[in-house]
């Protein structure tokens, strides 16, 4: 089946909108958060259990993947889903952002970008073409574009050459894309100058991707920054096609960026803190190594019903991130996914109510206050 | 309830037996292996999993629980099932063994053992008393009495003076024992001396123990020393109480002290091994790390119906493990401990049978043939 998006409603007082993505394997109700597998697994967690949490998506990073084990190996098993027995629906993003964070030695030119793997110190060759090739092998259901992700800060004229050069490899990367059942998102960059994201946004649009992807933020910048560029940059996208915020972010980001009209998320917080003993709950963040939980005997969070509330107390969790041990890294991803995805279901409740706006503050006000 | 043992039926041709410990969290089906969950969790495993694959009991070190949280936090929690989110049954060990090979600077008398934390190098006293009275605490099925393990090589002399003062200890570890609903068992030391070991049998027996086990040993010795001393030290326990092999071992290790009349087993094996790559296939172990594994399309074992190798193949657990994945310490682990549970199950069912002598060169002709 080919893909497909509509925006079922959209809020009265917001941008906000929940919408429906369809793909060959599953439907996606949005706005949805998509939990990071960089290495073709979320970290921790079994297929089974993120279905059982309501996981619709998850991401994976092309860039590792073509690394380790390779794409010869991905396309042997059959496929990304496969490989990974994971039925759902998958994300691979194109590996620009790594390439340009992870990677050393980088060599860019129109053609593409050459540059030393992070694993090994091996060379690599990465074009746009290449990289849409390496993406179908895999078999996602949504694949990304090769693109620069320029630092922050970063001037004017190296911005303005980036973009154009993401915008030329759009245009490959479009050219060569042949597989009717994998949707290609263009990528706008144009760092956090309003005027290159608008030139980038229409170029992109021109070429008619399946949807399109805010690049280049989360990169250092503050929080009001990032919103400026995401309130001024979405105006300049199709209404009918999802807008998907890269790699961000808090709880609170994500209110933001929904209320402009985003659509799609991706980030590692909600892991990467759970392995680090940061957990989420409805009263805001704690650390759940601190001395005063080793004898709560309560859950995480009291407003919580996952698998991990309803059977573990935070004394138990305290203990094993205490004692390194694996159990509790496992248990605190859990309820941190379970609690981004709780998160997100309720947001697409109250925007199909028009209570988007009351929501946002009504949670966010506990949230925050112990912040 | 109060704790009980019942030999259900012995085989014809060799000591094996099929018996019933009865303990007020459940009937456990011997011969049995315990696996081993150190810090109150088997390595990366729920016990929800635990239960699928039917482990029926679980060990845990009362050394470790006792410096860490600490024997009052298990008590708070309502005790250590509470604790651990584990219904079945459980097993603490004294911490003798762990005093003798994690701590330093021990200072052993009759009253006890002065040593310091392997953690943070704090100064502890256990007396025997100490370790009945946290074990309680703990709330286990099962407890034991502190002991002392001793080295291999030992000399005559100090492996005499040493058994006689874990029987000492045994002595006063009964005399402290209240709590009827648990079972505390004799530990039989003595090194590798067989007269010292009867000795030992003797006064143990006499203080009426609700189980024997026999420490000591898998401290470096080999193969054919162990089992002599498994083979003449059991005659002079009882037929009607658990017997109990502390440490070991290998799947050929169990099929000779099941064959000697043991009934029960713990070790590290399945879990500390899954860890490193190195998994138990009814063709012999098998080292998931290797470079021949990474593009076979097939489950870990084709003998076993496991949730591992009903969902995953060889190819992406080698991924994983190369990658340090938390899934394939987790997936190995799962794997492991199911193939060492359906191991007993078959041992039993063979004992019912009196086909425990055929099954087992059947099974080991197979396992062993690539070692």
């Amino acid at each position: 089946m080919a893909f497909s998006f509509e925006v079922i409603h959209k809020d009265t007082k917001t941008s906000a909108r929940v919408g429906k993505l369809i793909t060959s394997n599953g439907t996606i109700d949005t706005p949805v958060f998509m939990p990071v597998g960089t290495q073709g697994t979320i970290k921790t967690m079994s297929s089974e259990e993120l279905q059982e949490i309501g996981i619709q998506i998850v991401l994976v990073n092309a860039y590792h993947l073509s690394l380790r084990p390779g794409s010869e190996v991905v396309e042997k098993a059959g496929g990304l889903h496969k490989f990974m027995h994971w039925q759902r629906p998958l994300l691979t993003d194109s590996g620009g952002y790594q390439v340009f964070s992870l990677a050393k030695l980088r060599q860019i030119s129109e053609d593409g970008v050459e540059f030393q793997s992070h694993f090994d110190g091996s060379r690599h060759f990465f074009s746009p073409e290449d990289v849409i090739k390496s993406q179908e092998h895999f078999g996602a259901d949504i694949i990304m574009p090769l693109d620069e992700c320029t630092p922050y800060p970063c001037s004017y004229e190296y911005a303005r050459s980036s973009m154009k050069l993401t915008c030329l490899w759009a245009e490959k990367s479009k050219a060569v894309h042949e597989n009717g059942e994998q949707a290609l998102f263009g990528i706008v960059q144009g760092n956090f100058y309003h005027d290159l994201r608008k030139v980038c946004c229409e170029t992109l649009v021109k070429l008619n991707f399946s949807g399109y992807a805010l690049g280049g933020l989360s990169v250092g910048e503050d929080r009001a920054m990032r919103q400026e560029i995401v309130e001024k940059t979405i105006p300049f996208l199709p209404e009918d096609k999802p807008r998907y915020l890269m790699g961000v972010g808090e709880p609170e980001d994500i209110f933001l960026s929904v209320e402009a009209g985003v659509d799609m998320f991706d980030c590692v917080l909600p892991t990467r803190n759970a392995r680090n003993g940061c957990i989420f709950t409805h009263n805001g963040r704690i650390s759940i190594k601190s001395g005063r939980y080793k004898d709560e005997f309560v859950p995480l969070d009291d407003k919580c019903d996952c698998y991990v509330c309803r059977n573990y107390t935070r004394a138990y969790l305290h203990h094993l991130l205490r004692c390194n041990e694996i159990l509790g890294l496992r248990l605190n991803t859990w309820h941190n996914l379970h609690f981004y995805n709780s998160l997100m279901e309720e947001i697409r409740e109250n925007i199909l109510q028009d209570t988007f706006a009351e929501y946002k503050e009504r949670f966010l006000s506990k949230y925050s206050s112990k912040n």
